[in-house]
């Protein structure tokens, strides 16, 4: 009797841990911390004796384990079953972690990279409706992103399909971005791209504006502020930024759906809390930039499972991995 | 004994068919012209009566049949069995092609797109190797496209997965498209789109060129004659036009790669005749606008099969068909 399918979300703060049934339904949740002190390697065994534990506790046995999924930061080695370097969990060479898991449990293991595990929890028990075809674009600190194609991810020749984050969406007046390269959608998409937008333009407004004056002053301002000051004080620039950012955004999401034509794309991460204000300038652009029989078919969703689309991506890796 | 697939390839002027054994040789081969009076209703009972009197003058039994693939032109309704309106075969309402061919023979039938088909067959027996994930281009008078995921088309939720030519990829300076869109790469990465391009940016080239001359006194100009005068002649205008359809050609590949990473994407169509002379410049811009991990990995290459791309892809959705 195989009934649950234990589901792991890492992240640098912490791990979140769950069980969850066949019906999709979480039956127990906790997290454990991350301590990345001596270079991580405590990391995955803290995990592994922290289910131990709760099998021991509950006194579950393997054999009511369909699997065990995880969703890490880093490039992930499929066929090594390691990952590679992650600077956030202070792991700095390949890390066997599926050969750990699998020595601690005799019971299948599956993992993938964070972004690419929020992309399928999305598509199976969130704002995706199961459909087959769904890409999600994650907007935090960075952009991210997930392509699932016939309900499984696309990992690419080189595990990096999903790489929304690099597609080069400036050309004239680049920003430089972190991995080198000239105008990545993520200098201006993502929590810090908005701060960009409204350093790099500032000189361009004429207008009366606080967030204008705030960036001349060098005072702190964050994404959050921007978004803040364009939707509860209608301030110009503010406006004239949230704009310019959902402009690329749309070019980017045109860009998928031209070759994709997915059922939904959806924007998550934290910038996406603006919620409504962002996606319905991004959808009329979008549109704007979309074929005819692309654009009032594929939707642009916000997503709708927060911090739990990691659990759920990393139970639904091990339904998929073991239904090939 | 099932041992050969039958596989068309339907166009304006004729249909082209195939007989392919399991070891993907072609074994027989030869094409019937393509009637489109009467609304194009003699189109697919001409070929089915071609295929019968083959049949029948090798004795040849639909027992010995895997199955029948044919690539159409038009918008396919994989549910119905259909192919809707298609203007180069005269054909204004759905046609119920698949019940026709299996009403003839009693044998499973599928049916895709022409430029899917196409993207299929390199990706099969041509410049894609067989790598699990392909994208192809076909740079005609207009633009096509196909993207293979796993060895799949991917067809998009309203079957318009693969329209690469309509991605938009001039946002300041547009081209007005035939689909009525702006800034289509069709407008400007097409054979049309390269005369588009001289057109449109000879008022700005200060230097002697026979090919401003040329359009300037309003000669008829063509694609070729563009990539000839630029290749062989050293036309500095033209080599202008062909840099900047490169770069254009290029930025789009680059949002294709850094979406799904695939091993190959493969150039092919009328335009793709220049050859080397044209992927050496795309891929070198192509580099520029991929991530680090993309640009060294997806491989921008030719396509080997010319025109039987067809028929090896209509042959593969048979495979791929029986195999779901």
């Amino acid at each position: 009797m195989n009934e649950y399918i234990i589901a792991i979300d890492l992240g640098g703060t912490s791990a979140k841990i769950a069980v969850i049934n066949e019906e999709a339904k979480i039956k127990e949740r906790w997290s454990v911390p991350t301590d990345i002190s001596e270079e991580g390697k405590l990391v995955i065994p803290n995990i592994i004796q922290s289910i131990e534990s709760f099998f021991n506790r509950e006194n579950i046995s393997t054999t009511q384990i369909k699997g065990i999924g995880l969703g890490t930061p880093g490039t992930i080695n499929q066929t090594a079953g390691t990952v590679a370097a992650a600077y956030n969990l202070n792991w700095h060479g390949a890390q066997p972690i599926k050969k750990q898991f699998e020595e601690a449990f005799d019971v299948p293991f599956f993992m993938d990279n964070d972004a690419n595990v929020a992309a399928l929890g999305e598509q199976w028990q969130g704002a995706g409706d199961q459909a087959a075809n769904v890409v999600m674009v994650t907007l935090g600190t960075g952009v991210g992103g997930g392509v699932v194609i016939d309900g499984h991810l696309v990992h690419g020749v080189n595990q990096a399909a999903g790489e929304i984050g690099h597609m080069t969406i400036e050309f004239d007046d680049p920003i430089l971005c972190t991995c080198g390269k000239l105008g990545c959608l993520e200098t201006v998409a993502s929590a810090t791209g908005a701060v960009n937008l409204a350093k790099h333009h500032v000189s361009s407004f004429t207008g009366t504006s606080a967030l204008k004056d705030a960036v001349i002053n060098h005072e702190s301002i964050s994404s959050y502020d921007i978004f803040q000051l364009a939707e509860e004080h209608g301030d110009p620039y503010a406006i004239m930024i949230v704009d310019t950012y959902s402009d690329y955004l749309a070019r980017a999401l045109s860009h998928i759906a031209n070759t994709l034509n997915p059922a939904k794309i959806i924007i998550g991460g934290g910038v996406s809390a603006s919620g409504e204000f962002l996606r319905e300038r991004v959808e009329r652009l979008f549109k704007q930039y979309s074929f005819s029989q692309i654009k009032n078919s594929t939707q642009i969703v916000l997503a709708e499972l927060g911090n739990d689309a990691g659990i759920f991506g990393a139970a639904q890796i091990v339904n998929n991995g073991l239904s090939n």
